[in-house]
């Protein structure tokens, strides 16, 4: 059932002017020329085939400042959309967004327990189109599918090494597979970059176009904004701070390295400690839940535990959050950066603890200081985030190959973009 | 002795055309154009001042197409130069490199020792004006001075906060006293930052563009380079894995935070280990160095011993390098880069111990080792990096305000490039 996407051949200039229109909100073509450095004949060409695809629109005239009134152009922000999917052990979650990165729609369904991927993989296409027809959108107007895993991610073949949760999706080629059974072109993210991107693109970070997002769902992860677009290093899997050595000493992770973040305070070494307390199984309900519960739902319940009063769930949380916040300072230190913004739903759920000790740490640790603050937020969409980033890299993709950071390169080569189907004009 | 510096009003269309001729090696006017995105009339324009202002030179004509000739353009290597000054305890380095960023000359001269800052830069200046004379370079056609500190730095005044053996530097303008006296506009770079620069301008990553340097010299740093340019951060102290924890229940840092690797495992941790034990004193001959030798000067010292068999010494090593390998850990897993280069003096002294500990530590637990291997470097020239970096991101400064990361809007921010004098046309 896979469609043939009809490609739009987008040129460099195209996507400058595109981004150009983008990142104005609302600007001229005399505007255009003067940002983008483009002769006045190419932004006439590039806008006049954009206004044909129906990409952008002419929304009036620019007071008059003696000359000619100019004509002012904008996005066309239900021209184009873009979906993304975000799989977790726990949940998998939807977002739709338009051209704009604004999410239309959003959809929570089941994670994929212990089912085959390959049937995982199925009801997913189908969760899509339900979700996509829900809302009325041809589907030729969706540019293509963002979708989210735990990395690390590989070119070939999606996830390499999983978590112990999803080892029956090692080497499973999962992006390959959603392309073939969704007929859309798939781009594939981890979760925290997606995260970050989310954040961006919803509006979470006002403007702020370089910080770093932590991650805590099922794993804790960072991902990392610069100049506005992800920084995804060279294979995708930059901000893996959770995997990150927080004591030389200390227990070998599923990752294979020794006292990672993640298997010394993460979300799982939570859960199995408070397993070991009846009194903090009791006061979570864990037992009602079940082993075989997510861990990020086990961990939702040991927080509540936790806001309501019970001083064990609490001391486990405050620990896990003394290493959480070295993991915040570490990247700090790294990027120097003026904002951190807390996401995923582990965060959410336990923000009481957390977001207090991150800030305290930054507040005391971080090494500039001195020189500037670092801004502590917690996310206002920290569950779907990942999915609306998810989707707004799909849009990125066009917008902006030729702006800084490794990201346009990097999807060039993976020839997703190339992929990538528009109407053409 | 200030002299007013006559600016070039070097507008983006000039930095552009500029980074695009560095960038090739030779160009045509037709090919600037092509990559750039500037009209032709617009290159021309450029080009005719550049080439009058002697920044630019024709090389000749390429081979004929069909139509006319296409006359060749490349930077003129000995137009301009740039002086690199390395402060550190253990030594002041300098160097002159080119328009090209190729060194011309070096000098490395005693640290400061406990020397009043205010002589120290006279002394600075001195030297800087003896090396730049000894060249026979006209100092117009120096563009500019880039000198390096340990960090953190300050927008205000150089180092805020300082390392211990350097307290009397705190608040101390550093940068505006040093530009009083020297004549030359300053820019102030922290140490590994300009040695990942010098490595990458000097040709030490082989064209690899995104990179990070581990700097060992009297502290513990990593630059990172992005695209080919410094990623700086909102202040210029990205990078500063050695005051991230790496025990949260560590001692407390001279920075205040707790547990720092630099702390744990810097040069002046195993240097005040060694002291406590008589017979590594005796194998690297500290008593004879004396308690006020440079940090560096005694680490080369245990590190000579450990080449030489002693085993006190090479434990000692070891253990440091133990942390280090997880500190390059955490930076490779952040940044998830292809390439780690060990530089700075004390790298160079203990390469023995540190090398194979750090590439062992990375085949082993980098995070995407999967995907990609890191491959780790020791630099050819760990001494003077930090200074030939120094002097390259004077030259950046003039080149690359268009280009990725926020190294360029940082400088520009921090006024420094608005400084930068060249000929006028």
């Amino acid at each position: 059932m896979r469609q043939q996407p009809r490609t739009l051949a987008t040129t460099g200039s195209t996507s400058v002017v595109l981004d150009a229109i983008r990142a104005a909100g609302t600007i001229s073509r005399v505007g255009i020329a003067s940002v983008t450095g483009l002769t006045g004949a190419t932004v006439s060409n590039v806008v006049r085939k954009l206004l044909d695809a129906d990409l952008v629109i002419e929304i009036g005239r620019a007071e008059s400042t003696g000359g000619k009134p100019r004509v002012l152009l904008e996005l066309n922000p239900t021209a184009r959309y873009a979906v993304g999917v975000h799989l977790d052990h726990g949940a998998i979650t939807y977002a739709v967004t338009n051209l704009a990165g604004a999410p239309v729609a959003r959809l929570a369904r089941p994670g994929p327990g212990h089912a085959d991927p390959t049937e995982v993989v199925d009801r997913m296409a189908k969760e899509i189109d339900m979700l996509v027809e829900s809302i009325g959108i041809a589907r030729e107007r969706i540019l293509g599918l963002g979708l989210v895993s735990p990395g690390p991610l590989s070119s070939r073949a999606g996830m390499h090494l999983t978590p112990p949760f999803m080892r029956s999706w090692e080497d499973f080629p999962l992006d390959t597979r959603l392309a073939e059974v969704s007929g859309l072109p798939v781009l594939l993210e981890n979760d925290a970059t997606a995260a970050a991107i989310g954040e961006y693109w919803a509006g979470g970070t006002q403007r702020e176009e370089n910080f770093a997002a932590l991650y805590l769902g099922t794993g804790l992860g960072a991902g990392i904004v610069i100049n506005g677009t992800a920084y995804r290093g060279a294979s995708g899997n930059a901000g893996e701070i959770g995997h990150t050595s927080a004591n030389i000493d200390g227990p070998v992770c599923w990752c294979g390295a020794r006292g990672c973040f993640e298997a010394l305070a993460g979300p799982a070494a939570v859960v199995a400690e408070a397993a070991l307390d009846p009194r903090i199984v009791q006061a979570a309900g864990l037992d009602a839940l079940g082993e075989g519960s997510p861990i990020t739902q086990r961990f939702a319940a040991i927080a509540r535990a936790s806001r309501m009063g019970d001083a064990g769930a609490r001391q486990l949380l405050e620990r896990s959050a003394r290493y959480v916040g070295v993991a915040a300072q570490s990247v700090a230190n790294m990027l120097d950066v003026r904002m951190l913004v807390l996401t995923g739903s582990s965060f959410a759920a336990a923000s009481h603890i957390y977001v207090p000790a991150i800030r305290e740490t930054l507040a005391s640790s971080f090494f500039a200081r001195d020189n500037h603050a670092v801004e502590v937020r917690l996310s206002q969409s920290a569950e779907t985030a990942p999915a609306i980033g998810a989707a707004a890299l799909v849009l990125q993709a066009q917008f902006v190959p030729e702006r800084s950071t490794s990201l346009a390169a990097n999807v060039r080569k993976s020839g997703v973009v190339s992929e990538l189907s528009t109407l053409s004009p």
